[in-house]
């Protein structure tokens, strides 16, 4: 692992959706995921999945150069807009801060 | 989203890796991480995160071309020499299939 992985700011969440809600937290959680890959240097990855058994339960990562990165993608239009957009579509939320063991990635995948 | 990522193949699993071999569990997943998204065209990204607070707990996100690409996956060496070196470094395992609801990384990230 090169001396830059150790820096990096790396957050997992686990969210619990209202399930009336569901597609319209996805439709804004692309739209914040691509503005903040495509606009921020520091942002290197957001990945959003659902558990396949319970839709609700939402899996995120995010991958950032490291902790001011993060602190810069909090004051950006497009996440204030998403979080303002989502705040009450999401019944709760646990947030875990982590340290990289391995990443491999296919250029640019997107869905 | 594109229909093409509707057939998409994402398994999120949860680890608990015995702390006496969590330093030759990350050198085994860099290599297999590597590998499978060198040399397998399905495979899309490994990415493997611990912890920070505890970090003998492991969270694996796995994205494949398609549920085929995963099975071809299982059947590479790389995969059956990383599943043989690290069985015994699992203390326990929770995968969950997962549906993508968005995926935005910067071009080919690595640690």
């Amino acid at each position: 692992m090169s001396q830059e992985s150790q820096t990096r700011y790396v957050r997992v969440a686990e969210l619990e959706i209202d399930a009336a809600q569901a597609d319209a937290f996805a439709v804004a959680t692309r739209e914040v995921g691509q503005a903040s890959v495509i606009s921020e240097d520091g942002c290197l990855a957001l990945y959003a999945v659902a558990e396949k058994d319970n839709p609700s339960r939402v899996r995120v990562l995010e991958i950032y150069r490291d902790p001011a990165a993060y602190q810069a993608h909090l004051q950006t239009p497009h996440f204030k807009k998403f979080r303002a957009a989502t705040d009450l579509m999401v019944k709760s939320r646990k947030l875990i801060d982590a340290t990289p063991i391995s990443f491999a990635t296919k250029p640019g995948i997107t869905t």
